[in-house]
C-alpha cells in the first residue's frame, strides 16, 4: 500500500477525491530559503484547470491553492509543505447510476476488486482531480531546478494523430493555442479533427514531448534508479498514460549501432555529443545535453457514445457516460507530465550530492 | 545514491563489476518455505549467459551460482537470500586505452562526471553482467509467482525491424532458435539480417515482448505506485532500454475512445473484457485479464567500425571498439527482462496484502 | 531530510507549525473498510489538548480535527487520509525578542544551524503542537489495533521521582487524575510536589509507561526492523524523551542471566512465559505476552526561572522565558508515546503478512 | 519484511547465519574516493570476534572478510561494496537436541512462530555472527566519519553492576582490558565478579558508552528521523540490547528543568554549552557538543545451569544449554555499538545536505 508517496530525498504525499473535501499534498524535505507564494503554485495549477477551452471540459473549478505550513516571511523553512485545493464545484449529482457498473477504461472495477467498494463520485481517487497535488508539488520542484538553471520545455507533439512538425517549431505556440502544441498549423489541424470527434461524442489521444535543458551531468543512480527509469515511473504513474520512450525510443529497436551511437566531439572545450538519440542519459546518469522524453496518452475513456459493459449484479448492460468530460486530456496532461519530471529530477539531483567523499568533505568544511 | 536496490517487500541489492571478483544479490523479505535450490536459479542464468550462440558474445563463462545464505533444509527460511556467481573468466587484458577515452553509446563518460573515475575494466558497473543478480533474485520471484498461478512468457517480439507474427506464433519456438522468437520464419530472415550486420561489424536493436498470465484483480496502488509505473521502473532500468509501453501502448494515442475501450462482459460467471487495449491494467491495478508489455532494446554501442569520440585529454579521436562483444543484446535481455517484470509484480503482490480490513483480520484470526 | 514521515506500509506524513494555518497529517496505507469519524480521532486529540488541568499549560485550544479524504459512506476507502487541525488561537504575541536568542533546552540553535533561520513564533515546527499529526494518526493505528484484539494501556509510572507503585494500580484511576498516574496516592504526592515546583517557576519530568495487551506472536523483523528497535525510534521521536527501556531495561544490565531469562511453560496448552523480563519481545518479535516499555521525559525547557544563554548577535545575555507553558509535558505526552507505539505496531504487523509462503498462497487463494 | 536493510542514503543490507555458509553485508550508497582495503574492516572485525579472552567465547573463528565488489585501485568508485566472511568452523554439533525446544531469552519460539520453522544450528540468523555484516558496513562508516573530523570512542561502562568511573577514565585503558573498560580499577573488580559467575555457569550484563567527537551541528532531521531517535533504532537493533538513553536519560525524569537545562555561553566566539545533559542533541539534531549515549545489554541467556522451558510436542521440560557461549556479551559488543552508532551518523549526514537550497546551489555551481 502506501502508493501515493513519491520521491526519496524530496518526498511527497498526494491526497483527496473528486469529490471530498479537497485534494492536496505534503511535500517532506524541501530545502529551506526558497522564496514561495501561492502564485508559484497557482500559475501552474491554472494550466492544469478544467474550462480553458471548448477542447477541454466546460467545467469550472477555480481550483485556487492554499499553503498551509513550511513557509515563514516568503520563504520555505525546510519543513514539509502543505498545499489544498478544496472541491468547490461538487454538484449534487446523482450518482446512484454510475455506483452500480464499471465505466470500461476506467478504474472502477479494480478499486473494487481491490478494496470492496469505492468512492464512485467522479471518479473518486481516479480522478483527474488527483493530479493537482502533483502539479501542486511540481511547481515547487520546477522552482527548485530554475534555481540551478534548469528548465522544462513540455508541449502536445501529435494529437489524435496530427503531430506537430518540428520545422514549425514554434515555441510561443505552446500557450497560445488551446492543444499545447508548439506549431500553429499542426493546431489548426487538431482544432477541425477534435470538433468532428466531438460531435461524435469520442474522444482524442496524443503523445506529450518534454525537453530538459541545463542539466548538469552525472545525475541519476547506476542500476535501478536510473534517470530514465524514474522518469519512466513517474511519467508512467499519471491516469492515462500507455507508453513511454526517451531519445530516439522505440525507434532505436529499428537502427543499428552505427545509426544509433552518438559521437562524442569537443566543443569550445566541453564534451558533447553529435547526436541525441541517448535522450540526454547514458547509463541511466545525464550526459550534459538536453534530455528529450515522449509519453503516450489514451484517448478519455468517459465517451458519450454507447458502450457495453457489466453492472455489479454481474448482467451485461448498455451504457453512455454522461457529464462534462474532456474529450481529450492531452493539453491538460502537459503541465502534469511537467510537473512529475521536474519531481524525478529534484529527486536524483539530490541523491547525487553523495556521490563523491571530496565533494562531501568541501560541502562540511568551513 | 543507494541506486542498486529494488522493491519494498521484496527487497533486492545487486552488487558487482565487470572484472572484480564477482556479481551477486542479497534479497531482502523472501517469505519462508519456498523449495529453492542452486538449480531453480542456474536454469535462468543460462539463458542470460553469453556464448550461446554465434550471434551473441562467444565469450564463455560458466556463470555458476552459489546460494550463501537464507536456505535451510532445501527451504527459504525468510532471512535474507544472498547468491553470489564468481568471474571466472577475467582476461587478463590490457584496458589501458579503454580508460583513456570514452565510447559512444556507453556510460564510460557519465560515470566519471559522477564519481570523478571508473572501474573501465569491462565497463564495470555498467557491464551487462550487472544483470546476473537482476536474474537471479528474478528465479526467486518467478518461482513465488508459480506458486501463484502466474505465468510469464517473454520472447523477442522484433529484431533489427522484422516482427514476429502473431498469426505464426509459436510458443514452443522461443527457446529453439537463438533469437528467442516465437516465429520460425522470422527467425530465419532475422538471421539472414545479423549475419550481414555482424560482417560489417554493426550491431542490432530489438522489441521484447512480455506476457503474464494468471494475474488476480486488483494488485498495484494507486497514484504512485501503479503496476504499469512500477513495471516501466523495472524495465527501464535495464542498461540498453529506450522505450517501453502497455497494451495498445504508443498506438493508443491514435485512436479514439471508441476504439481504445475495452468492452466489459460477464463470461461464465467472470468479468472479462472484450479486448485487451488496457494491457491488463486499469487505474494503475491489473484488471485480471492477460498483462501485456513490450520494450524497445537499443542496439548494442559497441561496435567494431570506427566511430568519432573524445579522450580524457580532452582530444577529438577515432575508435573502433575490439573485444567479443554481442552483436544484438535482444535475445540474452529477454531473461532480464522477465526477471524485472516478476519483482515487481511480486513487491506489488504483497503491498496488496493491506489493502482491505476484512483481509488482515481473517489474516490474523486463528 | 524528509525527517516527517514515518512507517513502511502504513506510513504517515505530519505537518505544521505552531503559528502557521495549522497542523495535520496525511495517512497513506490505511486499509479500506473502516469504520472512521472525526469523533474517533477527537477522543484521543483530547488528552493531549493544553488546559486540561492547572498542571499544564492554560493556553485554550480546541484542536478540533477534519477529515478531508479517505472516507466514503463512514469508511476508510484505502485511499489517503488527510486531517488537519486549524490553528485558532494565535495570538498575536511578539515574538521579536525571542527571534533573537537561543533558549536553553530547546531547538532554537539546532533549527537555526541547519536551516540558517527559523519559524520562531511558539517554536515553530518543533513545538509540541507538531505532536497532534501523530495523535491523530495514532486514533486511526489504535482502531486497528483493536480490531485485532490489541490495546494499549499507557500511563505516567513516575513524575517528578514520585513512582505509581504496582500495588496501588488501578488502571480507572488514570483518566481520573490530572497526572494520568495509575495510583491515587502517588498522584496526590505529584500534587504536592508540582504545586511547588510550580511556584518556583520550574519544571518537571517524569517516566510514561505503556503495555501493550493481545499481541499475537512473530510480530517484528529480525535484525534492524525489530519490534523494539521500531517503538524505541517511534517513542524517541518524541521531543522531551531522554530515555526507553523494555522489560527489565537498564536493571537487566545488573541481572545475571539465571535471574534475567524468563522461562517457558505450558499453560493450556500454550507456550507462555513464567516472568516477562523480555517486555514481551525476544530476538525482536512479540512472543505472545504483553508489551511493556518505559521512556523518560525530560522537564520542559520552557522555565520563567532567570537563565544563561546567547543571543543571535553572538552576546552572552540572561533570560526568562514567559508565557504560558506546561510545568510538565509528562501527562499530555502519555497520549503521543500511545500513538507512536501504535503506528510501529501496525506498521510491523502488515510487514509481518509476507513472513510465510504458504500463508500468502492461502490469502490469494479463492 | 525486509527487515535486513538500514539506512536510506548510506544502506546496508546484512546476510547470513550461524551455520550456513558465511555472512556479511552489501553497502548501497558508499561514496567513490575512499581509499579502503580489508584491512580497515579487520581491525574492527577483530575487536568482535570470538576467543579474544577468557570471559568471551572460547571458540575460535578467524572471521577474514573479502571484499567482492566496489572497490578499484584501493578506493571506493560509488558502487555496492559487498563484504563476505566465511564460516570456517562449523562444527558437525549435533543439534537435532536444541532443535527441539525453545532456549529461554533466545528468538527460538518466535523464529518458529513467525516463519514456521527455524534454522537452529548455532541460533541461525538471530546468532550473535549477524553483527559481523554490520561491523563490516561500520568499518567503512567510522572511516568517512574520520574524514570529516568526527570521531567515536565507546567502552564497558558498567559490567555487572560495576560501574567504570569518571575520575579513574583513561581512553588507553579499554583496549588493555579484556572488558573494554576505561578504568583499570573497576575492570579488576570485573574480573572477580565474571570469574565467580562463569564458575557458576551464570552470565552478566552491563551497560556501554559512546561517546561521538567533533559532529558538526544540525544533523539529523526533525520529528521522526531526529538523530537521537535513529541511534536509539541503531542501537536497540542489536540482539541483547534492553535499554537506550541519551545525555542525562533516565535521570532527566527525576531533574527539574532548573537543573536539567543546559544553558548556553559564548567562547571564543563559538556558541556552546555550560553542561552536557541534552547528550549533545536538541530537538533532534546535533548541536555541536559531544553526543553520549548508553545502552543496557542484558546478560547472556545462554547458560549452563538447568532452567525450565517447553519442547516442540508442548512438553514441559528442564534444559543446560550447552557449548562455548560468552559469559558475557559486553566486551564483543562494544564494537557493535559503535558500528551501528556510525551507520546511523553517516546516513543522517548524508540527508543533511539538502537542507538549504543555497548550499544545493553552492554544490552544484561550477
Amino acid at each position: 500500500m502506501a502508493g501515493s508517496t513519491f520521491g526519496n530525498q524530496f518526498k511527497i504525499m498526494t491526497w483527496g477525491e473528486s469529490h471530498g473535501a479537497g485534494v492536496g499534498v505534503v511535500i517532506d524535505g524541501c530545502p529551506s530559503g526558497i522564496p514561495l507564494a501561492e502564485s508559484d503554485i497557482q500559475v501552474m495549477l491554472n494550466k492544469r484547470k478544467p474550462g480553458q477551452s471548448k477542447y477541454t471540459t466546460p467545467r469550472k473549478e477555480d481550483d485556487e491553492v492554499e499553503i498551509l505550513s513550511g513557509i515563514f516571511e516568503g520563504k520555505t523553512t525546510g519543513t514539509p509543505i502543505s498545499m489544498v485545493v478544496r472541491n468547490k464545484t461538487q454538484r449534487s449529482a446523482d450518482y446512484s447510476e454510475i455506483a452500480r457498473f464499471y465505466r470500461p477504461g476506467h478504474a472502477d472495477y479494480t478499486f473494487d476488486e481491490k478494496y470492496g467498494f469505492r468512492d464512485y463520485r467522479g471518479g473518486g481517487r481516479s480522478s483527474g482531480r488527483e493530479t493537482i497535488g502533483r502539479v501542486a508539488a511540481g511547481a515547487v520542484a520546477v522552482k527548485i531546478l530554475a534555481t540551478l538553471g534548469i528548465s522544462i520545455c513540455t508541449y502536445s507533439k501529435e494529437i489524435g494523430g496530427i503531430a506537430a512538425s518540428y520545422d514549425n517549431f514554434d515555441k510561443e505556440q505552446i500557450e497560445k493555442n488551446p492543444f499545447r502544441m508548439p506549431d500553429e498549423k499542426a493546431a489548426a489541424q487538431v482544432e477541425e479533427y477534435a470538433m468532428k470527434q466531438i460531435e461524435q461524442g469520442d474522444s482524442i489521444g496524443g503523445i506529450i514531448e518534454c525537453v530538459i535543458d541545463g542539466m548538469m551531468p552525472g545525475i541519476g543512480e547506476p542500476v535501478f534508479d536510473k534517470l530514465d527509469a524514474k522518469l519512466a515511473q513517474a511519467v508512467f504513474s499519471i491516469g492515462a498514460v500507455k507508453g513511454f520512450e526517451i531519445g530516439s525510443g522505440f525507434n532505436a529497436a529499428r537502427l543499428t549501432g552505427t545509426e544509433n551511437n552518438d559521437a562524442f566531439y569537443m566543443n569550445n572545450g566541453k564534451v558533447e555529443k553529435k547526436t541525441n538519440n541517448a535522450g540526454g542519459i547514458l547509463g541511466g546518469m545525464s550526459d550534459g545535453s538536453q534530455i528529450v522524453f515522449r509519453t503516450a496518452i489514451k484517448p478519455t475513456p468517459s465517451i458519450s457514445s454507447v458502450q457495453d459493459t457489466v453492472n455489479k449484479d454481474g448482467e451485461d448492460i448498455k451504457v453512455s457516460i454522461k457529464g462534462r468530460h474532456d474529450p481529450m486530456i492531452v493539453p491538460r496532461a502537459v503541465v502534469v507530465v511537467e510537473s512529475m519530471a521536474a519531481l524525478a529530477l529534484v529527486d536524483l539531483i539530490f541523491e547525487n550530492m553523495t556521490s563523491r567523499i571530496d565533494n562531501i568533505v568541501k560541502f562540511y568544511k568551513k
